[in-house]
């Protein structure tokens, strides 16, 4: 089978041809018909300082998976061949007292697909059974692949009240965007959305955002206050990782406001914790993976009451295994809402 | 009447004889009994740079109050003469959308007692009714006195679960210490304090921690790491204001802690927000002031249910209202507990 | 000026002309633009025995209140004269513990404007500073006379999750319906709607009930558990006060299930707390009035996000005040929506 | 090996040697070193209505359980031989939505231990490795097997806030008594202990109850309110299922008081829900089961911080196997406090 590879700690990967993976008695072989691209597979790809730090080549590289179950071990019962299925990308100990009370994103040892153990930028890929979600099969393969970033904009979003809310949604990249229709779903009041990159606002606009920040053009904190009645945004949900960003974000939300932070900095940063946050009440989430399978059942129940349609835009290329280096030249340009690769297209 | 007031910006304050002050029809005469001193008087007194921003003189300075009823103006309702009563300290605005949902301690345009209008080192105070709280009379008028701060210390420890928990405080200050007898007596499952000074390692010591963690000493994040069977505390109560103790104390914390934060920074902090917040889980609260009345209420309650006995060893000094001078070296030098001012003690 | 006077006790209502009250120092006097009819104001009209046991005549009748400010008692800073106002019809005692904690809605004390003071069926009403909320002046009048009882609705749904969940609203009386909009505005995976009374069923649909459930031709458990994947409501909004409803919808509920009761029975009820409740782990709230001001803002904020538009179709009959008896009688049909009284209006 | 079994539907249980279980790859063999008897124990063997709906004999009785792992399956991880364990008794069935997003005690399709499946009163007992639970070895036996009916009692308790509040007990049986200490370690103000058991009430005495009210002899909600200042109890644990006492500890229940339930009534009762649930804003939980893993390691924690030396009274008869037909006559009785099954003491 084809397999998106890399072999060695640098920059790159390589298309290969590879065996069919075997699966042990509690695993599921998948034939892999959308897997979609993840910011993270681009800091493999590029070999940024974190995956430096992390990965052990040789690796089949890719997380975000739709496909369709070919074969299961002797003792699966969660699923069975024929099934559209996506996985959980987690890969949790089941040991530690997170994974004992319920808390597996929180799992003091997990592992995760396509980092720690082979990917989905192939033609198939083993999982173990208990990350197996399966999917309503009305939906496209390409909307079955994106659950998993999804899951994160809906961990994020739903980890507090929505409805009838104000919200600052800062950073445009794909969760950001995607939090977007989840909070107007979910009956927010207005859902304000932030980035210094046009392409990103323009589809954060077609997603829903009733308003558009520009911080190279506006000043945000004025922006938000004056469509909040002078106090700030009820909820930040903070999708940037960017120092400047979440100070700006900080002082832009209200006394008392949630800001739920799930963009990665990429280094230690610099916060006024006394004025900013403890004097004003104010509450931070970190926020990592998703609840399993809480937030599947969230992303699912979305899905079914519209959330197929409202997120349609976002998905704006559609290419064969093959062009993985044009997805990755897309990642680095910021011109691309999600790609996903298809392996059945041609290249 | 006696005062001591500040007269002008710069260090000092001096007791002066000013007359009783007039109250208005929803204001309250309290002779004060007792009045402990806070951290935030001996910045005042000191003139720091946060006193010199805020604080406009000629002011009677002090806010945390024990005292009785001897006058009420003509609409009040809530109080009568001859009352024990003690003081909230914010004086809130009640317009605005903190205020008009509950969450007093996250008003917006908060006045603070002794702060920016006249205190309690000082024979009489006027209080607006509504900041008014009436105490059962058989407790210590000293003990009357400080369930202001204790206020902070019941809203920053109660403000997640404690039963059953691990509990790390983090800076032994008055406020940080009394979060100790209230953790053990909610249930945590063990209490560990830290600080640098062993004279208040003592006195948590003396107030029930069940562990004592002195920095300088030890590395705190394996001794927590070590008493928490490795996975580190379930919550911290950040007592300190202290950087170097917040970054050490977050990498104390387990996956998806509660980190609760009272202790003010003196200027902005760097933290690695994606490894020991958002990649973990973590979980920080802002918190300031008390609710208004919900902390009160449960102050009461813990008094009836035996923290009056166990805070008795915190209260090291009971001074003549003309010893402030005294109070505020012992204040500066860390040699003390609570140090309360009485108004009848002879000089 | 004119009002509906409760002139003893028994049934009925006579039109006087009585006059214009008199305002305190902190009371508010509002010309009334819209009065919507309650089940409430029916229930004294008809004289049953709850009104019997709790209404002291003379009276004028009536709460829900749209209006503008023509006088301000001289200590009164809430509004000013030309706002245009709604009221809070609980009049609570701010010195039980419920009021001092902010859970005024629970107050030991409350009396109710219409039932225990002169209500609004008049051409101008005195309110308690401390009731009035002001509205946008853009919200049509009938729309802002609603907001009493879409409070009630609001408090109720959103007392848990609504997003993402299946919800069951069972009683489609004008609280039952308005609540519909506001699960459907908050993202509920699908909102499942049950009435004996076709008419008002069909009101349920025109306000975007997905299903529609009638149990005298219907198994109402069968129905709600085809549409659940076989395991039950996620929730249940109890808005009848019918026995046998809340039965069947206990039974309709999965396990774990909110259920929210605002409907009042007439008389205690069986139920089989083991079976249904206890060994399920269904959690039954009771619900009672709206949270001053949490619920008005949460209504505001909904209002804002396109509820207006959405609630329009309740309101079947716009009268003038004149016209009680027939608002009265249409009530007692069950052949109406959302019936309001406009003194502007010719009889 | 010895085994109490029920042979068929009808009063009694016999012992009988048969042989030691056999186990499959995921299951674990465990030593009997304590069996704590329960009411569902005595229901059993009475052969109540319950059982007879219920029990499918042949069956070996029992599901309280401590004793040593003395094998293991192939593919087990969670446990060693040699290891001291207990048993969730509740065997879920990991499938349904309620298991997926880790509410397994309210799991649609439970089985339980000792009821549907062989129990524990027997020399060895085989468990899935999914239920087994390790304790410390330095409890003692009798008290690592009530684990199960206390972590009834736990979860009772603990489903909200007990820190500083008043707290109605109500029956006194096993669990309802073990939530006195847990109660009490959690700094409730007052906790109230109500049973018509005079031997009952003074076990709960020894356990800490802080007032006794036995309802036969005075007034339970005027009792309750005159130790409340006259408002009612902030939460209710309702463990007796007796109607009375139900409908009485609604009246003497706060407004918005928690009314937790886990007794079970025998059948439908009538509660007037309009005024003592709905109209005061209660909160009714039925609670069943135990939280995997969350209250275990409650429990965990309690016992490590006092709770073991708290419940000692508790245990008022060890007994040997043999004479389980005395163990159900003190039952009967009500004339203990928990009786536990010792296999290795002589008969």
């Amino acid at each position: 089978m084809r397999a998106l590879r890399k072999l060695e700690a640098g920059p790159g990967a390589v298309m290969q041809q590879i065996p069919i993976p075997e699966i042990g008695s509690r695993e599921v072989l998948v034939q892999v018909r959308a897997a979609s691209v993840c910011g993270t597979d681009y800091h493999i790809y590029s070999w940024d300082p974190w995956s430096a730090g992390r990965v052990k080549p040789p690796l089949t590289v890719g997380h975000e998976l739709a496909g369709e179950v070919v074969a299961v071990g002797k003792e699966v019962t969660a699923c069975k061949v024929g099934d559209y299925v996506s996985a959980e990308t987690h890969i949790v100990c089941n040991n530690c007292p997170r994974c004992h009370v319920g808390e597996y994103h929180l799992c003091e040892n997990t592992k995760i697909l396509g980092v720690d153990t082979n990917g989905v930028f192939a033609d198939y890929v083993k999982v173990p059974e208990q990350n197996i979600w399966i999917n309503d099969k009305d939906i496209p393969w390409e909307l079955q692949s994106i659950q998993e970033p999804l899951g994160n904009a809906v961990h994020t979003a739903m980890n507090g009240e929505l409805t009838a809310k104000s919200v600052l949604v800062t950073g445009c990249g794909p969760i950001g965007i995607m939090s977007i229709p989840v909070a107007k779903m979910a009956g927010a009041e207005v859902v304000m959305a932030m980035d210094v990159n046009e392409y990103r606002l323009d589809l954060a606009r077609r997603l829903g955002a009733d308003l558009l920040i520009n911080p190279t053009k506006q000043d945000p904190i004025e922006v938000v206050r004056a469509h909040t009645r002078g106090y700030g945004a009820d909820v930040v949900l903070e999708m940037s990782g960017n120092a400047t960003a979440i100070r700006q974000s900080l002082k832009a939300a209200r006394n008392g406001a949630r800001f739920s932070m799930l963009g990665l900095p990429s280094r230690p940063l610099e916060i006024d914790m006394g004025a900013d946050v403890i004097m004003r009440g104010i509450t931070l989430q970190g926020i990592t993976g998703r609840k399993m399978w809480d937030t599947w059942y969230k992303v699912r129940s979305l899905y079914r009451a519209g959330l197929v349609e409202r997120l349609k835009p976002l998905i704006t290329h559609k290419l064969p295994l093959e062009q993985v280096d044009l997805a990755m030249e897309l990642m680095q340009a910021g011109q691309c809402g999600k790609v996903v690769l298809m392996p059945e297209l041609k290249a």
